[in-house]
């Protein structure tokens, strides 16, 4: 391996004001992909609710892109009837390029549609799944040569079929030889590529067999020094090519969905496990982010509703609606984000009706325990429980916003997070204890609020900016 | 009145970078002021809880200022003594340069802190009373040139004593005269200049009279069109000679104190009057504004206490106190802004005690009602009104935290606010309805959010960013 790591070269003016469009090559037959698929083309592969072709287009656009062009050649009518849905379902526009040589080899492709373009291009494969961040990397690394750029992974251990991929040799930054049977090899070549125009002369080049491939025509750039390696880092990227490397992305996309740094216990041991599994379940469906949000709230409220009968049994079934709802609660920004659905104002409803839910299986709580202690007691507990809830959260949305970082998380504020709170909940509704239970966690969120209240106080002289 | 406004000029990365030090000059008698002050010196002299040169040198840190020189004269031993005692209050350290020619003009205190710098500095008078932003905007027009810089008040129409100001004439950006008496002029000088080194050869020009005024030094520099003009827009500032434009600055910054676009409308038409007239004897006590919010805290809580007994006669003190309560949480930030005291902690501190304040009141109230009203329906009205009061400001909270900016304020969300909420407890106090008051404000903050619900859920599409 190659010591020297490429580094990102400095970002041009140009590369800041402006975002390149993208090629995305969609024209090949996809025959190994295509013997588990039932016969379906390559780019119409569903993967997690959106077909390989919808998620590259979305990729891009999650990077910033605003022009794409798709090349297509096998199953061309059945592609162009999915970039018409595609259009009109997400208000972009996407020029067709139609390759009637797409048999030639994908070096035909990238030329049908290079011929339309004469700026710096992104040039991607429809089969590739990836890190829109990876896109933003090489527009930040754009300069002003005519070199192209390549997306290369260093960590050629994560590979999934190391022995397919497209492996590549750096010296420096610059790429000096390209081909599946390298060695050594300092990484592996991601199809993820911002490309000058010197591409097209490359592929123009005449062959003596009629076949025109792209590794062919970075092959003659890189003989020219004009390859320069964008090292992808940590973030990911997948070939989808075979059976078990659809299962393998998607596998790999389920899992980057868990936010190991902001769940508390519960939802990393148990909500995350079975969310996970029930948004592969669900992405699959027509079912959007907010009406899942939605759904979680109805299963809410209706915990709560039971739990104002009062008895063992429907206290039991209340428990266990509610702790579904804290599972259900997961599965909205894990669609979200699966199927680039993600918005400000899903994220704030979320929130709201988060909470709104949360009064509610107080409220149904406390009336239930009314029904054998009315007493001002019960006033009390409510109050309390109520109070700790909403504000364990508003202290540090407050903190948020005024010190523009979340506050530092100790154990008490993970104790007193949404997903623990409802577990909680939930296993006093078996013990036939909710209202105890409710209090219990109620006081916790007190406590979480008044240990952060002394953290701050006690940091604040060292936190301080200088300007009022 | 000349009609090119004088505009900044490039931002040299070098003045991005660092900041000058300030010299203050507070050597002369001040005898126009002396006169109604019991003698003190004019530095000395205290304007809303900070003597003229405490606030001088707070104002240039607020501007961020590290490094300050103070030139005494006049009554140095009293002068160096606050200044001793500012460097331990304040952790700032500061300079003190004596200029024991005083008596030959201002000239001369400036000739002597001068010849301790070599690099640009500002420089101004301990009498100025200004906004900080206008020593920003100093800096920030700097350029490479030996140019001074001096800022220019062109709203002449709002000058305390028009006569008896320091007028100037721009040639455009250029300051082509200056004098007490000069007819026509285009502003007025500020006495706040951001200085080359050049003004030291204009101040060491030897004179006849050997007295050395700073005017006599810039009249040199303009002839040699040295001195640009910064304007300051509609930034205050103000010149403290007379026990007259005394009175005029405490009225001036007590004004500026109200945020008529934040404060709702009891909090304008009530509350901020009143509180403006506290803060004013507040300043002068040594009490923090954080005191003032832990006051403001437990007159609530003694409001919600006798809330809870339930009878007329407690129900309307308890009214008073929540009221006055609600005017005393404006002085904490009147007095935190008016003493250069403002901090995230004390805004955090002050937010988080003002929900939990809430809550107390709530309960206060329901405890008070359920004397007479021992039902479920006292619970729920609790619920609701305390759900209300604090999910309408949390949904807020959450929406500048996903958006970035402050979400519309429409009438219900007016009269959801703090001060409206308080204000209509107070009222049904008097009505002997708290309860009653407490459930319909609790329902109008609800309304509000929902109002707000559908407000954003209607503009999603409009407002959502491309990126996710």
């Amino acid at each position: 391996m190659n010591a020297d790591t490429p580094r990102t070269v400095s970002i041009s003016p140009r590369s800041a004001d402006r975002v390149p469009p993208a090629v995305i090559l969609a024209a090949g037959a996809g025959v190994r992909l295509r013997e588990g698929n039932g016969g379906r083309p390559k780019p119409l592969t569903e993967l997690l609710g959106l077909s390989l072709l919808e998620r590259s287009i979305l990729s891009c656009r999650a990077a910033g892109v605003d022009e794409c062009y798709v090349v297509v050649g096998y199953a061309q009518e059945r592609i162009v009837h999915l970039i018409d849905e595609l259009e009109a379902r997400h208000g972009i526009s996407i020029t067709v390029v139609r390759n009637p040589n797409w048999e030639t080899g994908n070096g035909s492709s990238a030329l049908a549609a290079v011929s339309h373009l004469t700026d710096p291009f992104l040039l991607l494969m429809c089969d590739h799944v990836f890190d829109p961040a990876i896109l933003r990397l090489l527009m930040t690394a754009a300069d002003e040569s005519d070199s192209c750029l390549l997306a290369v992974d260093r960590h050629t251990d994560r590979i999934f079929d190391l022995e397919d991929a497209t492996k590549v040799r750096l010296d420096g930054q610059l790429i000096t030889a390209i081909g599946k049977e390298l060695t050594p090899f300092d990484g592996v070549d991601t199809g993820l590529f911002l490309c000058s125009p010197a591409l097209l002369s490359a592929l123009e080049k005449p062959t003596g067999s009629g076949k025109r491939s792209l590794t062919r025509a970075v092959r003659h750039l890189i003989n020219q020094g004009k390859i320069k390696a964008v090292d992808v880092g940590d973030r990911f990227w997948l070939d989808v090519d075979t059976p078990e490397s659809l299962s393998d992305a998607r596998r790999v996309l389920l899992a980057k969905l868990a936010k190991p740094s902001e769940d508390g216990f519960v939802a990393r041991w148990l909500n995350r496990r079975v969310s996970l599994r029930l948004s592969s379940y669900l992405a699959s469906t027509h079912l959007s982010p907010g009406a899942i949000t939605l759904a979680s709230f109805v299963i809410a409220l209706s915990g709560a509703a039971l739990f104002a009968v009062g008895s063992y049994l429907w206290t039991v079934l209340a428990g266990l609606l509610v702790q579904f709802a804290s599972i259900v609660d997961g599965c909205d920004g894990e669609i979200a984000r699966l199927k680039f659905q993600t918005s400000r104002f899903g994220a704030w409803a979320d929130t709201v009706l988060d909470r709104y839910a949360d009064v509610a299986v107080v409220t149904g709580i406390s009336l239930g325990h009314w029904q054998t202690h009315p007493t001002a007691f019960t006033l009390l507990g409510a109050v309390l429980a109520l109070t700790g809830f909403i504000l364990a959260s508003y202290t540090k949305k407050e903190y948020e916003l005024r010190y523009g970082s979340k506050p530092p998380s100790g154990l008490l504020a993970r104790l007193s997070k949404r997903d623990m709170r409802l577990f909680v909940l939930f296993a006093g509704a078996l013990l036939n204890r909710p209202f105890e239970a409710m209090v219990l966690t109620g006081a916790v969120s007190h406590l979480a609020v008044g240990a952060h209240f002394l953290t701050a106080s006690r940091d604040r002289r060292l936190s301080e900016p200088r300007l009022p």
